[in-house]
């Protein structure tokens, strides 16, 4: 009889496990389990979705169930929602949720790869209408029927990575748009340097960044969001969008009696597996591991979600897998404005206790004759004695966040600032200084 | 008294060296002397100056001899040709291109970046006029006034990094364009599968390319090329660039009886130190070392020039500074197509010895759904056995080719493909895709 292996979840880990998985061994039986309406979307394309640059949610999905049966061989039944795990038996209780059936499905191998839910804040109005997060495709439909109605003005809560997204592409829908964040800057995955480029670029395109506000409550006249209060008063909004932090979905796991790691997500090995025999877990909703500081981290990342995914499939197929861990490597569109980022910011390498410093250099991205030529901003964290990088941020135009990607392997290959001064960059004048920006400010930290 | 440096050469090794040197220790008496009448100009944006995109050979040109005077200290003759060395006396016999008068210079110490000059191939005809090569700024201007006279038709000798970009520029300007390759691709920087992106964008264009056709004579009337005979026939010309290669200017150092290394050029310790007390060689003139195979190389590219200056200027001014060597990474453009290149190729590896393999790979340079998303592809050289990285090389549209710095610094981190398959790249749809194609080709690698 063939193995029996069911994958909770049918987006970035679980996909891609099971993908992987039975590409290598084809003889597994693999059946994925999604309580959304759809399988193998790109959620990061939600907000160009939104923006109108992306025609339909279609574009968006890699595989429906139809075809992911057709071409790879995998069963995936979407709108069903896993209720329990019954890790003694090997068996899930399901519930349909159109027809909302109950029914238990058996295992051999299970795979969880649940992801994460956003947090909703504890603030009155929460519950209003036009009142959204951006978690699945669904929302991005929500949000665009929303537009459609028009809305005058729209409020953003938490600049972080589905904040700052949004807001532009809010923006560009032509909506007037207010972007609250409680702490001193947007995007805590950056330094204050890179922060500041991120909110020239928002207030560039007209959106109000106000920062060290707090939200205080949403209001709304017939169950429909009108307000927002803040600090600093009341600002109008008939859209609010909240990105104020997302949370492992481990309940399933921690009712089977799954071990949790300290991120607060599934404790996992390097292979995937969690405390219990045969049951992975993969992506968002299992814990990894930071390759500087080597501590158990919650990533929220979707090529921390794949890479996990693919090394539980692996595993699943009988090869000797092993996920080193994540640097949280992340790239970041802001109009105009791209912006990478990898390892530690200063801020965290400080309170992790490293001898740290950061240096901040301004270049351009291409040689200054060159007709598109612009600036490119670096920020690079380092150990102060041994010189040893610790992260990199980059915020320039055109792909110039994609360079940050230099930094990441640098990181990876543990070299140091001085390893990055010799480095051999490459150089053309329409893609590149003869000294490049990340080099120009290891020059700077050698000083 | 101040130590006098005189610094033979006034581009990106001579430069650099002079004005780090300057920077660190204002109290030095450094000269420039240069045989062309420009210093410190970029010889890579040539070809965008032909080609129209850049306005003016000004733009080109990052310090003039007065603004070097004023703003760095440091001085610069140009039109100063130096016809030997007296390093018994430290001293340096001159002559004045403008006057024809000779004159000495003491030195306490001596930097060589004398470069490189092109080799003109020995057939029949090299002598006619608008016959070019491209090693000097003054070689743009003539093109341009030859191009002024509106030229029906340009053949190209030689597809190597000044003659695919000389060959794209001349197109740009509407000139019918011939490129002649005697081997069997273009661009012999790259493996097969690359050079056949770079000929599609050239075909794709208007040029004709003709591979294994070496050029066996050009001929002319009233002293100026009309056509280029080759294999196959012969082609009307009224306009020839040649780049069948370049080496280095070492007359000056072998006459003096300073030491050549096996590559030809001058042979340098990491420290840019000749075999002669108190005279130094950077650049392009001056040998340097492989990082992949640790062996002498007789390095072309300006970024090499620049850093191996860095590194002289820095012991010109008392400091401990080595340069480590060269990946000869580089970045060429050829229409829409950028080409990055780093470490060894496939040829080049197996010619050294290695166990060496390769894998090719068509991917995608961003979220397939986004509206600019591009071809991209990868090629990866490695060993076979251990998996350590030795080469890659990459071709697409936009800034893709920028992104070979990561391979340049896994390599430099002596990073496997295994390392490269787990890696931590960014990820966002408008810059990238969730497995970068070096990632994917590490993948396929490890199969």
């Amino acid at each position: 009889m063939r193995e029996r292996i069911l994958v909770v979840g049918g987006n970035a880990a679980g996909m891609t496990a099971a993908g992987r998985a039975k590409r290598l061994q084809p003889d597994l039986d693999i059946t994925i389990l999604e309580a959304s309406s759809f399988i193998s979307y790109s959620i990061c394309g939600v907000p160009y979705w939104v923006s109108g640059l992306v025609g339909s949610h279609q574009d968006l999905i890699a595989y429906t169930p139809q075809r992911l049966a057709q071409e790879r061989g995998i069963q995936a039944r979407c709108r069903t929602r896993v209720e329990a795990i019954l890790p003694g038996r090997r068996r899930l209780a399901c519930r349909s949720m159109d027809s909302d059936e109950t029914f238990q499905l058996d295992y051999d191998r299970l795979v969880l790869s649940t992801g994460y839910r956003p947090v909703r804040p504890r603030i009155e109005g929460c519950e209003l209408g036009n009142v959204f997060t951006v978690s699945r495709l669904e929302d991005g439909r929500r949000l665009r029927e929303c537009l459609q109605r028009r809305p005058a003005a729209a409020a953003v809560v938490g600049g972080g990575y589905i904040g700052l997204m949004m807001a532009a592409a809010l923006a560009e829908t032509g909506v007037r748009v207010t972007l609250f964040e409680k702490g001193r800057h947007v995007f805590s995955a950056v330094d204050d340097e890179i922060a500041e480029r991120i909110e020239g670029a928002l207030t560039g395109r007209g959106i109000a960044v106000k920062l060290r506000c707090p939200v205080r409550a949403l209001h709304g006249t017939d169950g429909m969001v009108r307000s927002v209060a803040c600090s600093e008063g009341t600002v109008a909004a008939d859209l609010v969008l909240i990105d104020v932090g997302v949370l492992p979905r481990t309940e399933l796991a921690q009712e089977a009696g799954i071990a949790l790691g300290i991120s607060g997500a599934i404790s996992v090995d390097r292979r995937g597996q969690t405390d219990l025999p045969g049951i992975y877990a993969a992506g968002n909703c299992a814990e990894t591991v930071h390759l500087v500081t080597n501590e158990p981290v919650f990533s929220t990342l979707g090529t921390s979600a794949a890479r996990q995914g693919r090394v539980v499939g692996e595993n699943l197929a009988g090869l000797r897998s092993e996920y080193p861990g994540t640097l949280e490597t992340a790239l970041e569109k802001v109009f105009d404005l791209s912006v990478g980022r990898t390892g530690l910011t200063l801020r965290q390498a400080l309170l992790k206790g490293y001898a740290a410093k950061s240096v901040t250099v301004d270049a351009r991205d291409r040689a200054a004759y060159f007709p598109d030529s612009g600036p490119v901003r670096v920020t690079l964290v380092y150990e102060s004695g041994a010189g040893r990088l610790l992260g990199a941020q980059i915020a320039g135009g055109a792909d110039a966040a994609k360079r940050i990607d230099s930094a990441a392997l640098a990181i990876q290959g543990r070299l140091t600032v001085r390893d990055l001064a010799q480095a051999d960059f490459g150089y053309a004048p329409p893609f590149a200084t003869l000294w490049d920006p990340l080099q120009i400010a290891a020059h700077i930290a050698l000083r």
